[in-house]
């Protein structure tokens, strides 16, 4: 009888497994494919890598102002492609590694739950005390007619692809579509991004998705926004795209279409044996990660709103289910979690955003600090840059941090942990980070939300 | 009757200033030359810019190994040079602009102190309360034979040239030092690096020195350790340096020889005149900034031994001595101190090293995290990067976080956040940092001192 038994290995289910072993728990990981999930394998990993030669290219481009002239780069997909499969099967290696040495039993093959307390994988019933869904996610069909069209591709079509398309239509408001798009134009082809919302990251704050918009502009991107696709035709090998947006209606002839939207992988798992939903909307948790059956829990892309894709999401919810399921009491803190973007510039936002923290009932102080302002800033040209601080009024506590600008996934960290620790304005306002970076803003945007900033005119 | 006179308008006296000034104080600024100080105008920010172009071109290289190739980069001093002084006069009218919005009084001259309550200026007296000494460095004269020779330069030597040296001896143990050697080799200067002391950054973990210099030599950077300079000459137009090391005694033809050591601005400053030593080390002041001498507060590099000499540090204890002088008790914390190193890879340090915790008599507990085992890390070969954090074992909380890496410099803020509000390591292991990004290996490095992590093997 296993303690734990967790559905996928992914970047949900492998530390969700590690963790429930290093609690004591026999513990067993079931795993169709490869380790590593969609994210390591089909996504964040390998998108990275690419904007890892994107934000070189942004570099490089950028270095024209700094007396650095290129006489062009070349650019070669397949040579990219191919080193990022080869570290992702590095990664591969090492995920089963840590797993076996953690003693955590790796079965392969489908798992399906066959009961409270069941797994049955290859035809076999594996007994467990608990059980930890995380499937993760899949990419979604297009919604839109033509969407079966052999040119219209999600992110495996964009991964295997043996050389890029010279031009492309990218439709959804997933903000790895971003990525993709702002690689795409860096590596030469002709781009336009195509959102159904109002707005790029709609749900952020507006001092962020202004910025966004305008640095992604300011770059040529042709963005669309309230955008609908009514069709997709092939026309002499190419695709024609009739497309309506707030702009008007336009038709584009372009070689490929990207929709990358993803939903909750729930079919063929047997949810319905147990009474759960096994198709349609996410699975519902509740703050102990744990489905309504009691000893089912279920983590990552298949609890979280699409604005919770993220694979940090995913292995945050999965070492809460697993200390839960080895009967601790882990409850998630739902305003740590960071909403990240990893074009040139960054975007980062944690916690609530000036309009949240208003209907929450808050009396709400903000405070910001450009990147045009701090001098590291200043050399890098960050004319879209901020960081924008949310926080009560009353006690000054920290509610939420927002960036846009270079580096700044790599800032948020400071204010997870305010967040976390309940941190004041006056306690942010006194960290004083090293100079000359872009996270001096941070005490600065403190000050002067506390009507004290320093170095702002 | 000013309540603060603050004699010098670097990056320590202008936020005491101002911070004065917004607490309510009759203030003014004493500036001899230019705004900005050593920092703005002839160190860290025009530094940094070089770093930044060098950066580009390090990516550049990287970026061979992602499909892309380049043949070649022009590199145009002059230009890199023309931008950074535009800026960099950009930000004095800033910082002119900020003082003034202040309501601090600009008084252009050389200040004095004339006795307790009494500065000088052009001859004119200006009474005040309190006087916060902030002259900050200058470049120290180098103290080996031939040390006066024409081609024997300091930073501004650097900063002034029309065009780089085609080789270069760079001697002294300044952590900025090597950020110039690093730039000089990445814009085609052949380089040497020449430190007396026993290791490159020696207060520093040895985690963190033994990493910097396997990185730094496998760029292919000649460095000597235990060096001293025997003698320069001048030969054929050249010069000619005798160096000793504990490689032995070498002899080597370079067009220049950068020494960029700097000590406190102690003389002419009238400081004879309440009894505070006016030459040599620097000066002593309390936990509140104050010297022996009551009202007379002294800061940034007039306090900071040489591993303190921060433009962030003169103004954490700018703003310290500002309150102190208004009449608020601010302490300074010791421990939230960042060193930083804008080479690629970065170092930023925040607190105890292990043995530094061990020496205070801590039970000491260190986890780390190789960036070589982080996804992110893993794209971008950061074979040497690493986070160290050092904790008291008991409690288990936080002493001390130290980096190497790419961007680390940005991540120092959760280490001195976290200091200061005297987090542990259950809390930092907890603080889920967005994925992929170097920043996650930090709550991973927690986990590991826990003995508990969960991605490395």
């Amino acid at each position: 009888m296993k303690d734990v038994v967790v559905l996928g290995g992914g970047a949900g289910g492998v530390p969700a497994a590690i963790r429930a072993a290093q609690l004591g728990g026999q513990v067993a990981i079931v795993e169709e494919n490869v380790f590593g999930g969609l994210c390591m394998n089909r996504a964040c990993v390998p998108f990275r890598h690419m904007m890892l030669a994107s934000d070189i290219l942004g570099g490089l481009s950028f270095g024209d102002k700094l007396g650095l002239s290129s006489a062009g780069v070349g650019k070669d997909f397949p040579a990219l492609r191919k080193r990022q499969e080869e570290l992702i099967a590095f990664m591969r290696m090492g995920v089963a590694t840590t797993l076996k040495k953690n003693k955590v039993e790796i079965i392969q093959g489908r798992g399906k739950v066959a009961g409270k307390g069941k797994v049955e994988v290859n035809g076999q019933m594996v007994p467990c005390k608990n059980i930890i869904l995380a499937t993760g996610s899949t990419w979604a069909r297009p919604p839109f007619p033509g969407g079966d069209l052999a040119g219209v591709l999600n992110g495996d079509g964009l991964l295997g692809a043996d050389a890029l398309p010279k031009s492309a239509l990218l439709f959804g408001a997933s903000p790895w579509l971003l990525e993709v798009a702002q690689f795409l134009q860096r590596f030469g082809s002709d781009v336009i991004l195509a959102t159904p919302e109002k707005a790029l990251l709609p749900q952020e704050s507006k001092t962020i998705e202004t910025r966004l918009r305008k640095a992604l502009q300011g770059q040529g991107m042709a963005v669309r926004r309230e955008a609908a696709i009514a069709k997709v035709s092939k026309e002499k090998g190419k695709l024609q795209v009739a497309l309506d947006s707030r702009d008007g209606s336009e038709s584009h002839t372009v070689e490929v279409v990207f929709y990358m939207e993803r939903g909750p992988s729930l079919e063929n798992l047997g949810l319905e044996s147990v009474g759960l939903n096994s198709q349609g909307d996410c699975l519902k948790v509740n703050e102990r990660m744990e489905t309504q059956v009691e000893g089912i829990y279920a983590i990552g892309d298949l609890i979280g709103p699409p604005t919770r894709q993220y694979s940090h999401y995913a292995s945050e919810t999965a070492i809460a289910a697993a200390g839960n399921a080895m009967g601790l009491r882990n409850v998630l803190n739902p305003h740590t979690f960071t909403r990240v973007l990893f074009t040139q510039p960054q975007v980062a936002c944690v916690g609530l955003t000036p309009k949240e923290a208003k209907e929450a009932g808050y009396e709400v102080v903000v405070g910001a600090a450009p990147f045009g302002m701090n001098p590291y800033g200043m050399l890098l040209a960050e004319n879209e840059g901020i960081v924008e601080l949310v926080a009560d009024k009353k006690y000054g506590e920290l509610l939420g941090g927002h960036f846009i600008g270079s580096h700044v996934s790599e800032m948020a960290g400071q204010i997870i942990l305010a967040i976390q620790m309940e941190a004041t304005l006056e306690e942010l306002a006194r960290v004083s980070c090293p100079h000359p970076t872009l996270s001096e803003s941070i005490a600065e945007a403190a000050r002067n939300a506390l009507g004290r900033h320093i170095y702002l005119p």
